[in-house]
């Protein structure tokens, strides 16, 4: 972990204690307007180069990813305490992303053409829209997944593939991985002929802000921490021209156990529950931190002895072991189950709370806030119409969990509408975490959950969020941008208005 | 004009001076209060009117302003100087943009609905994703366009065809015909059957920052002044949820004649361009206002004389003719050619004044600035690759133009370049005046254009404004929202994922 305004960034391993490698130079000041002058350089010839090959350059850095895997995998492990089978699934993940936004700007699908012909009967020109890369990105690597959210995962790739150079902030809980990383992603692009600056990392926690302010910079990607996100973001609205900030903060993950369900089911539910709340040491910002279930249904007890019979895991760093045990919010509300620690020098032990729905709701904004960590808050109630009542004032979440039998899909659908505008994903008889990577995919939800709930960080769509629509007017056919043309060689899915 | 904070609202004819209807009330923040729980209550019932009643509801309120449309014409001709034809016009295009966002939602494109089916071999769920309405709108209505950018323009109708309940601001400058168009709304969307509380309307200055800041508004619709934009801004960005704040603030709208053209049609050139400057007394957001020409081409003299043979009109209000008069960036620049007054009490005299591009390149941030009215800064250049550099330093504008012959299509391509990230619509041998609303049209730009270069507000795609997405995961066909079911009995336009 490295301090604020230190020089080196130094990775260690939170199972030992252990230092991982040797230790990152922070990023100086000078280097940081190298990097983003860099990048300002290479939006033109990036941005102009044929998504074939931008394609291509992306597919290479997953090729390269995919042969250097066993290196960032040993180092990822040594620096998160994650098992090699879960990293070597995210790696594959990753570079599967990358391969997604080839395919997907090979397709021209993310352009968004449309064309309104011109007509002389309504005085109407002739218009042709597309999106196009909107400018330098900076991205916020996150702690907890040190590949699918890191130097390369989706922010990145969905950047690249846009058009947009990148100068990715690494993490400090992952120094060794994100450099050798970079260094992957560094040689790919250089191979694939893509212009220089087109990605840069820069290292240690004092390059973020700066970031950020600067004026070349033209929008954020960010995963990481409440208060870390809420002071980039006041830098990013706060700026001469303010930027998009693209941040996922904190959530809570609802989940609402039905009484049919609770009572015909609760070993499976609650098993499932308590591998969700603690997958990954309960370091997804899709864990499921409020469980809502029937007051003196058997899930309760069935709940309390699957806590009771699980083990925590190493927190992926100090500042996040440390936030795990002086969280106070919930000191009111008593633990009625605790599992065992795993041993890590950074444990973090699963725990769940009990409190009345009653109690819960008169202390909803204290209450309802996320614990970093496999730590769960069980709120039980009474009847549903009360449950109903509370929904509705839960903060914003990235996603919320109906567990319902058939015989009560009216209360599920009345659930899922009191969750409607409070969450971004909605599961039926499932859990939150899991977030597969595809066209339809919605991972951003009202604030806290995202600063932007107008945008995903996951799946195809993540792609829209470093693109700006630009309009032709009676432009002629030879000058237009190749994928506007009337001939429409490129065959891109165009919409077009008569 | 009313006065911050004052307790009534008046209108007046800035032709004469003189008073127009009784008037209006300022609204109470007690009001206010009643106003916006209104809008938060009629939510739930409004999302989920199937859009063909929503779009029977919109086609209500374009048939009965037609009706009344002989009253609102004359009361903002009155309030506004505006003549009855550019009225009348600018009338049926606001019902014309109701009736477009009518068809849109019939159609369900504004849905984005995406499918990605479940796939046991990739461990997929199923997933399906729509827009949904994402709560209350505020609306601040715009002094130049009285209809189409006002209580029920295009802000209003593309958020009341998304499901959003909508609160407006009325501008000022057109009190009694912004209360008579709301009478209007208000009648036909209670015929149509929408919920009580979907649309409402607040007048006074002392409104805007409190509607901003309600915790039941979830987006914001504002065209105005840079000043008050920035004010509102802040307030959005700074509340406990930030939300989104769609904002049109201040555009210079470059264009840029080429040589050969400038020598070779310099009469229709310089004609065309003094219309556009001198339409509305220039008061449009799309007004040229910086015009680069080639140094000694014979454009010059044209554009001086066309200015001096033009005349000027009435300011929309106090406020714009104070702002145009007191108006001291260019007063190190001179004065070309001056217009006739037109005689209005609020008069606002044409002007041109003409800079060399290296002093202007050497003082852009002064001088590239709006100035609301019908001024003009000319700027002449010496050679294409000087103007090269210098265009993409402009500030962010709605739109650009470039006015080429076909001989100079490789120059023209280059302007467009470097014009690409600094404007939302680039216009061949044409004026930025003149927004037509169609599906392709992006009527947005760079900060300060607007403060969001993602969006529009005119054409469909101002719909995504007031849009969130959703996803239902694993989701039981019967619960799902009739547009995500298997069966689409709705017809909903989809991107289905296999």
């Amino acid at each position: 972990m490295a301090e604020h305004g230190s020089v080196r960034v130094q990775g260690i391993d939170p199972r030992t204690g252990r230092l991982v490698a040797e230790s990152i130079q922070a990023t100086t000041p000078e280097q940081l307007e190298t990097l983003v002058q860099a990048a300002a350089r290479a939006l033109p010839a990036w941005s102009a180069t044929p998504a074939t090959h931008r394609a291509a350059a992306l597919r290479r850095v997953a090729a390269v990813l995919d042969d250097g895997g066993d290196e960032v995998i040993r180092l990822a492990g040594l620096e998160t305490g994650l098992d090699p089978a879960r990293l070597a699934g995210e790696l594959a993940r990753t570079t599967g992303q990358l391969r997604l936004f080839a395919a997907l700007i090979e397709r021209g699908e993310h352009l968004d053409v449309v064309i309104s012909e011109s007509s002389a009967e309504i005085g109407r020109p002739d218009l042709r829209r597309m999106l196009q890369a909107r400018g330098p990105v900076a991205v916020f690597a996150a702690s907890n997944f040190p590949f699918a959210f890191s130097v390369v995962g989706g922010d990145t790739a969905s950047a690249l593939a846009a058009g947009c150079p990148v100068v990715v902030k690494a993490h400090e809980g992952h120094p060794a991985t994100s450099a050798a990383t970079a260094a992957f992603v560094t040689r790919a692009l250089a191979e694939a002929g893509a212009p220089y600056g087109v990605f840069g990392i820069a290292f240690g926690a004092a390059a973020g802000g700066p970031l950020v302010a600067h004026p070349e910079v033209s929008a954020v990607g960010f995963t990481g921490s409440f208060r870390a996100g809420v002071t980039l973001q006041a830098i990013a609205s706060g700026r001469d021209r303010p930027i998009p900030f693209y941040g996922e903060l904190s959530s809570t993950n609802p989940a609402i156990v039905l009484p049919l369900a609770a009572a015909g089911r609760p070993r499976e539910i609650a098993e499932a529950y308590v591998a969700s709340l603690t997958l990954g040491a309960g370091q997804f910002c899709t864990k499921p931190g409020l469980l809502f279930a029937p007051h003196g249904s058997p899930l309760l007890e069935e709940a309390r002895a699957a806590v009771a019979a699980s083990t925590g895991g190493p927190a992926l760093s100090h500042r996040i072991r440390d936030g795990y045990r002086s969280f106070t919010a919930w000191d009111g509300v008593p633990v009625i189950a605790t599992g065992e620690s795993g041993g890590a020098v950074l444990a973090m032990t699963p725990e769940l709370r009990a409190v009345g729905l009653a109690d819960f709701a008169a202390n909803i904004d204290e209450l309802a806030v996320e614990r970093f960590g496999p730590a769960g808050l069980l709120i039980t109630y009474n009847d549903v119409a009360e449950l109903l009542a509370t929904l509705p004032r839960l903060p914003g979440s990235l996603a919320g969990a109906v567990h319902a039998d058939a015989a009560e899909a009216a209360d599920a659908a009345r659930v899922a509408e009191a969750l409607r505008r409070r969450v971004g994903r909605l599961i039926m008889n499932g859990w939150p975490t899991g977030v597969a990577v595809c066209a339809a995919q919605h991972h951003g939800g009202p604030w806290p959950a995202t600063t932007d709930a107008r945008y995903t960080s996951v799946g195809a769509k993540a792609i829209e969020r470093w693109l700006v629509p630009i309009v032709y007017q009676d432009w002629p056919d030879e000058l237009l941008p190749e994928e506007l043309r009337r001939d429409n060689h490129l065959g891109v899915p165009r919409h077009i208005e008569a």
